[in-house]
């Protein structure tokens, strides 16, 4: 066995592990009664020790070293790389700080839980401070082992490439236009008349429903399952991806959107080459082009009047509304295209949403880059609210700097990946409709050579490309952010 | 830290895996789609792997010896001593042999369930023959390192310390006395007139009455869920019990007196001492035992004429058939205590059950030995039918020797359990009534005394003292066939 080889094994004995941590979490998450939870997160904590032992075996140093000096195929040097890539992130932090931060971050959410209820932001710094004190020091032994600058270091692991260089020229650029944008979509839709649908949406009718535009959009139900959650996500593995959603019985779209967003992120999964199953280079590229996807899906697709037009007489169907005008295409369309600046990230629409992002960001890079501090979080987070979205949040910290998990957590770098993911969504749509009329397949219900293209320059690249490479390859050129301007132009002012 | 606990340590550490195993094997049952499998199957095989390294660590027979000499407490003792024949038990297999066995196993299962539909014995016996053979492997091995016969050495993995020579001796006994009793009871019901309960009985309302008897029979649901598998178990983990069933619209006390068995089971399981959490010495003291718990539930109490004077206006309630004659505690009982010999196993009364069981273990014991091959299943087992309950299972394989899922996964030696348990229960209600009247109890709906009874001198023993020794605290003597014997008599000949 060449040394090469030695390391596919390895890794993909990690991905076995990986399958029973996503299974188990997912589980967690969807399944497991209450008092199961203390054994659980034992359990899982017991897994990641080991799947952490696996990652940093000393043995690997020499296996890299050796593996690089043999003859490979073009294909398995770009596997090597993307191992060593995913072994060197996981190895320059040493075990302690990584068992300190763990600690931190499971008292700081834990705490947060209650906290957030209770506006409590005075008790919250307290640990998040801890938290973030961790993380610089954790991006600080980033920055020095990959040259990089500290925040880039951490923005690294989710969407390798990445700089704040690049992130703050897209973002300035959408800062110039955005709030305009807004302003000018809502003055044009402050004219519109939209009936609000009066519940109760039985769940099991939602879930008949979710099911039948799941299939619509090709998720294979014979490697997936669609559950609920408290929180929606994507989880399970490739060859058996388990979505998550929550349905409102007062409410129906938004479990509906929220599962064809998953079925996003599912079909990416489900797509992966199985010629590199269990490989890092078999994996998503990053969590930006993973958002693409869910956000192509909810967003390009299927908030698009044409597509309405195909869902609104299957929701009027199975809930046996038919004379109902608050389900008519017409009305769908006005609720689901509506432009509302408001508190919550997770609740905005897409023209507003980067504005949430983009808050976030510039927060976290300059608390991990050391230029502000835990306690100019509230007044930052309020100033630039107001100066993005006009909505004051002074004293509301539940509907402000408390609303998101992912800080609770130590996931600095994580947010710009929601942007971005609507951005590359904005530009893959651009070169998609030059190969076909995207609008006519959509009104013909004939999505498949749509997802064709998909697979064929995103799901199937995988991690064989670097980001940059995968979006040149696809649309000709790298990130740009007009696109996804003129995506909102032609939606919302047309 | 001493070694004994270190010992401790580490086999709380393999418990954990267990855990995820034991979720995963669970969601494999009962909630993954097809299309996973394969990747579950390499998964779970990994775990194997992991916990057998654990289990067989090099430095375990040097923490062993060290423990021995520490002065321990003489509770600790006996946990060290369980510790040790588990340990021995799990590093008499090479690991490879392990990992292969679990693959030819998961590969058998799989193909089983769809095989036993097409009446494939061909197809299935191909497999079967992979299982057997590495079985077999299994069997020599641990036979060499233990001294027992190979069918022994298996059956020590279920029921410690029971051996061919005592079931033959059980089982000759049953089987002289069993096939005249059958006839006697069927005779003695060839009069009765019963009505056959009319579906459709819809599967949402067997559920809520299911979770109404668990509710009854004291499951925790907040440590456990029930759900639905093709074939009903037990599983999970005592903090979170996972047991499953299976509906059938056109009858529903089968799966009711499924969940009420399997709740015997869960009861056990979530009602072991919790000090001895993750330790051999915590876990249930067998398989035998372990049914023993159930068949209480199921045959002892829920069969008794009393208990379905409860259970009748339950089922006439949740179905909305208060005037159906077919529901009339009556006509359940006689439904409920009907002997008939047939086909499948999991179908049988009480009575013809231990027919079933004594054809399996005399097949499988003579395989493991060698005394006969695969390819002789089908005719023994046909002879075999004719002879205890004159029945034809002739090329029927559905009906016949593919109707359990036991032998696909290479657990020979297990099912003895069966009818051990159902001996083990009748012995404990004899005892139970001499302490109190359970017919009373019954008719009160008060079984809390009974289960009382259960935890002290069942389930909270666990693994603290032997088979024998826990039948002889709890009745004053081992076990003896005669109680099953008197139980049979005195419902069915009374």
């Amino acid at each position: 066995m060449t040394f090469y080889q030695k390391l596919v094994h390895h890794h993909k004995k990690i991905s076995r592990l990986e399958h029973l941590e996503a299974i188990c979490g997912w589980d967690q998450a969807a399944m497991m009664p209450e008092g199961g939870n203390t054994a659980r997160s034992e359990a899982l904590a017991e897994l990641a020790v080991i799947k952490h032992e696996l990652s940093t075996a000393p043995y690997l140093s020499g296996w890299f070293e050796q593996a690089n000096s043999e003859q490979l195929e073009a294909d398995d040097v770009t596997s090597l790389l993307e191992m060593q890539r995913s072994w060197q992130q996981a190895n320059i932090v040493p075990a302690e700080l990584v068992e300190k931060k763990s600690l931190a971050c499971s008292k700081c959410e834990h705490a947060w839980r209650t906290q957030r209820e209770k506006n409590d932001w005075q008790g919250f710094s307290q640990n998040l401070k801890e938290v973030v004190e961790l993380a610089r020091q954790e991006a600080q032994i980033r920055a020095e082992a990959t040259g990089l600058s500290r925040y880039d270091a951490l923005l690294d692991l989710y969407e390798p490439g990445m700089t704040t260089h690049e992130l703050d020229k897209l973002f300035s650029e959408v800062k110039s236009w955005l709030p305009d944008l807004i302003l000018q979509i809502m003055e044009r839709q402050s004219q519109d008349i939209s009936i609000q649908p009066v519940g109760p949406f039985p769940v099991e009718q939602q879930q008949s429903l979710s099911h039948a535009l799941m299939t619509k959009f090709g998720f294979d139900f014979n490697h997936g399952r669609l559950d609920k959650s408290m929180h929606p996500f994507c989880g399970g593995v490739p060859t058996d991806v388990r979505i998550t959603t929550r349905y409102d019985e007062a409410d129906f779209t938004s479990a509906l959107m929220g599962v064809i967003h998953e079925t996003g992120h599912a079909r990416y999964e489900q797509s992966l080459p199985e010629k590199w199953a269990g490989l890092p280079v078999g994996k998503a590229r990053s969590m930006g082009i993973h958002e693409s996807q869910s956000l192509f899906f909810e967003m390009q697709l299927s908030r698009n009047e044409l597509f309405i037009e195909t869902l609104a007489p299957m929701a009027a169907e199975t809930f046996q509304r038919s004379d109902d005008p608050a389900l008519s295409a017409e009305n769908l369309t006005l609720l689901n295209t509506r432009v509302k600046p408001g508190h919550i990230r997770v609740d905005a629409d897409e023209a507003t949403y980067p504005a949430h992002v983009i808050l976030r960001y510039e927060i976290e890079r300059d608390l991990i880059e050391g230029k502000i501090e835990v306690e100019d979080i509230p007044e930052l987070w309020d100033k630039k609210m107001s100066e993005y979205l006009g909505v004051s949040t002074k004293g509301n910290f539940i509907d402000g700097c408390m609303q998101d998990i992912h800080w609770t957590f130590g996931a600095f770098g994580y947010f710009p990946s929601y942007t971005l993911g609507a951005m590359y969504a904005a530009q893959f749509m651009v070169s998609i409709n030059k190969e076909m009329n995207v609008d006519n397949l959509v009104r013909e219900r004939n999505l498949q050579p749509i997802f064709n293209w998909l697979d064929r320059h995103v799901w199937k690249r995988a991690s064989t490309v670097s980001t940059d490479q995968l979006l040149i390859d696809a649309t000709g050129e790298r990130l740009n952010a007009q696109f996804f301007k003129q995506h909102l132009e032609q939606r919302y002012l047309k």
